[in-house]
């Protein structure tokens, strides 16, 4: 079970390796949300997503014979470079288990990154941990979980504990996080952190239409999931079901969820290159368009927003600017 | 005269409303460049460039009776952004004179910011200058230039104190910081900063194939001036000669200029969307285009190249990416 001291030694453990990424702001945005909103830009962070920070943590709290022999991690694409990534810097050999179907430039990316990359077809029915699991036998190597991982949850959480002292620097106490959410294990690590440093600030899943399995889950009580594993282009947080360790911070500690539209992720990604700068993938809008699209359901005046990552095919992104700036 | 004590005092003022942008790399990036390539993300600060630092050092620093008389500027739009925004803040009114022909974000902004816009035709042959003057009689405004004044380069000067930090947290104390230079007040600043917090780091100044009046004034030993007055997609940095404060700055602690296409300033926002997942526009990729492109022309195994501003049209940004990535 991750816990704050976890989280806090992950942060000392990534101190020089991972970015702390901006809080950027624009009053344009303002005053579409109708209040202060404020974007963690973590489409900044190494390999363009958060997701470096929990493979830096897994890899660096690994034991040194383990990590010799090598790592292994299944993944739509961010958590497979942030492993690549980590496990390069760490001298470790990876081996990264995709969707045949995952964007080219992630896979691409993976490789470059000095990992061995085996593809999987998720259209087919065929899942990643049966793709992983001869792999791990044979090699002896560490599997590498994307979110369900007490390290990996402790590393993302570090995000929180940015937030946390960038949220007291722009005056903001109380307000609601929102996060992009797959398998909740950044949406876990940065709701423990806030607990105790920023008890004030509520995390809040924002989650694609159609794959709010964390949202439906809160609702219900119990573990929720997806009808179907691909049909958004949220790609990046499209996750069957919440995780099993994951499930429970997230239960415990977060507000109700927030659901966005394909289109809603678009609008967020062209109001963020033309007011923000930065480049976000769909999935990594989803907190950005909640926090834009549906104040509504927020209250307070004042939203963080976690821009998870920025890992996006040109014609995407060119769509969404088209369609939208 | 611009000195370190005045750009250590425009940082203090410019503490808690100006962003410490950061300092962004990547390794497909160091591949390109052929060695470690780091990019201070200007194009992150508030109004998208650096020219909000210059444009508050200003305002914070002017008479408060002459303050709330109000400002004026003339700008191709970055340095407009920053003053009307900087204005803003200081609940001063503020006046700004644009070419016709700046792209239309630009002046959209300048108006949502607050200011009065008036409009010039630089094709024309109408000058800026001449444009200013008599609002500047009529209602006692005050004038902030661009570049030509010296609380300006004192505010820009504020990028230089921070990449002195942030090289050395990377182990950087030799290298070549490459600037985007238009009029030279950002690159004057950076200079200033940097002899004396990190003599081994060169300024080198960075202009568009035609618009290279810096670079051939330092090849010269006097200002030289540009042919045309546009002509360029790096509307951004295409001012005829640098400026009489300026130029015995750059003249004197400047390493030689260095000479881009548009084409490889394109080439360089489609990297920079793609590795760094910042926007750029033309003239804030200049630097970065010249550490990519140029390196022959570069000694040294570190580069720092000032990615200016992100002000950018939707059909500009996506025709770089269509042509690059």
């Amino acid at each position: 079970m991750t816990t704050l001291a976890m989280i806090e030694a992950a942060a000392a453990r990534l101190k020089g390796h991972a970015r702390r990424t901006p809080l950027l702001s624009s009053p344009f945005l303002d005053e579409i949300a109708g209040r202060r909103l404020f974007v963690k830009a973590e489409c900044l962070q190494h390999t363009g997503s958060f997701k470096f920070r929990g493979g830096w943590a897994a890899l660096s709290a690994l034991d040194p014979d383990l990590r010799k022999r090598g790592v292994i991690a299944y993944s739509s694409g961010n958590h497979a470079q942030g492993v690549a990534a980590a496990a390069k810097a760490h001298g470790a050999p990876s081996v990264i288990v995709m969707p045949a179907d995952a964007p080219r430039l992630k896979i691409d990316n993976t490789r470059a990154l000095g990992a061995e990359v085996v593809l999987y077809d998720r259209a087919a029915g065929e899942s990643r941990e049966a793709a992983a699991a001869p792999l791990v036998e044979s090699r002896g190597l560490t599997l590498i979980k994307p979110y369900d991982e007490p390290e990996v949850i402790a590393g993302q959480g570090t995000t929180g504990l940015e937030i946390a002292e960038q949220a007291a620097e722009q005056g903001v106490t109380q307000g609601d996080v929102l996060v992009c959410c797959g398998g909740g294990g950044l949406t876990s690590g940065i709701a423990l952190a806030l607990q105790d440093r920023a008890p004030g600030l509520r995390v809040r899943p924002a989650e694609p239409e159609g794959f709010d399995d964390v949202a439906r889950s809160q609702a219900s009580g119990r573990i929720e999931s997806n009808a179907a594993p691909t049909g958004s282009i949220c790609d990046a947080i499209l996750t069957l079901a919440p995780g099993e360790i994951t499930w429970p911070i997230l239960s415990r500690l977060c507000g109700p969820g927030l659901t966005i539209t394909d289109t809603e992720a678009q609008h967020a990604m062209a109001l963020a290159f033309q007011r923000l700068k930065i480049v976000l993938e769909p999935g990594g809008a989803a907190a950005l368009a909640a926090a834009l699209f549906h104040g509504d359901q927020i209250e307070g005046d004042a939203m963080i927003a976690v821009a998870t990552g920025g890992n996006v095919d040109r014609d995407t992104f060119v769509e969404a600017l088209s369609r939208f700036s």
